[in-house]
């Protein structure tokens, strides 16, 4: 999603040719392939697919709104398990009206379901908290302690969780957090705070365009035990404007000057 | 703040004739007047000042800003004993550069300085958590836990809180930290969470057009033992390109769809 117009073969050419270990996949980037072709392309490329995005969406309006939304993260459980991707990341979803308490209990409820139907494709779910300035539009959970107590109390073996700074880097307490639970993380994601917000969700920059200490994040969530492949996730309209492959070689250039990330690809491109 | 271009003589007016027990006042209000001025319009309009924004901003760049930022905090001190405010309110202040451990140290440091003076002037510091969203532009207390930690941590009779809904509302936990020290609560501030959010800072709504459970809110602040004058304070740059009479008719009218405030304003005019 940092390059969404680039179609899925020239990415996986690029991140191949970078020495990426892996790319993080919306379910937009398979439409014109099919999931079957894009997973065969990029186990082919030697990738790994780092995680899905994204599953989610538990608060519903009604009966028929829940009922198509599980039938969508059917569907994501199964492109997971297709891709063999290391987790299918969950947004857990905004609350319908303004009852939060509600909206909650519906994405424990709708989590606790989904984990079931996840464990049996062998398919691990990743609960991403973010942003609280998202929380209108995309989810009710929205700090890494809300995520723990819902990942730790459903105590799920296909339950893990998804960090991105972006979405915790203003909490005081989120390394605090991350050490009740290092052993759930299942996914990480970069990307750098920039001013003015103009939008809510798509004003994200490039690594080391903002203020985020990326540096001290990824030596904490190493610290923590994490061994998986970072992801560069940037929702940018202003970068969006922009060519895609500008846009692939500002993500590469962010990464390249984090120290944390030194030697973590092996370019032969 | 809600009315920005609206000078202080008409907002008292206009405010005493709505029936309303008092107006939050921003140092920009008594520029032109002066703060004696001030503070005698607002007393002969029997008008409480329910607060004086802002103090803090405490984190500096180096020794000559950080004494520059005391002294301005010392004249909102003597503007808040003048305007005999209920509360100072203190914004923190964000980092300088990206290491938010020195800042929240700096800031710290600088609220045990800021509180003696407070003290020896009879003037309450309410620190105010703001929404993570404002972390690099006004405050790295970014939840009510922190700042609750803050204050609990300094243990000073002139310091309290500062709680407004748009900073707290996306909390899944603001009721029980607000539970861990309900007697230091001294202002409380309302205004609405609309999308798209267009600016970090001035995207705010009026009370009822948004999705903040403001009813909910105020039952649990007032449950709190809170009896103090509630504040609007909507920052909002879409709402500044409108007649501030349109304005100040708005934030009324919200505040009146408020079940929760219901009767808190003696209507005479």
């Amino acid at each position: 999603m940092t390059v969404p117009s680039m179609a899925l073969p020239e990415l996986v050419d690029r991140s191949s040719a970078a020495g990426l270990g892996g790319i993080g996949l919306w379910s937009s980037s398979w439409e014109t392939l099919g999931v079957d072709e894009a997973a065969r392309l990029v186990r082919t490329a030697g990738l790994r697919v780092s995680s899905v995005c994204r599953a989610g969406m538990f608060p519903a309006r009604d009966d028929a709104a829940r009922e198509a939304g599980r039938s969508d993260n059917h569907l994501l459980v199964e492109a997971a398990r297709v891709l063999d991707a290391e987790a299918l990341v969950v947004v857990c979803g905004a609350a319908v009206g303004t009852d939060l308490t509600r909206a909650r209990r519906e994405v424990a409820e709708g989590l606790a379901g989904l984990a079931d139907h996840a464990r049996a494709h062998g398919v691990r779910l990743a609960v991403e908290p973010m942003h609280p300035m998202m929380i209108a539009d995309r989810s009710v959970v929205t700090s890494l302690r809300e995520a723990v107590d819902l990942v730790e109390t459903l105590d799920h073996p296909a339950v893990g969780l998804a960090l991105d700074a972006y979405h915790v880097w203003w909490d005081a307490y989120w390394r605090e957090e991350l050490a009740r639970a290092p052993h759930r993380l299942l996914a990480v994601q970069v990307s750098d705070w920039v001013t003015p917000v103009v939008h809510q969700l798509r004003s994200r920059g490039m690594p080391g365009e903002g203020v985020v200490d990326l540096d001290g994040f990824l030596q904490t969530v190493t610290g923590s035990g994490f061994d998986g492949v970072v992801e560069v996730e940037v929702l940018s309209d202003a970068w969006d404007a922009r060519p895609a492959d500008v846009a692939f070689a500002a993500a590469l250039a962010g990464v390249d000057a984090l120290g944390a990330l030194a030697g973590a690809r092996a370019e032969d491109g």
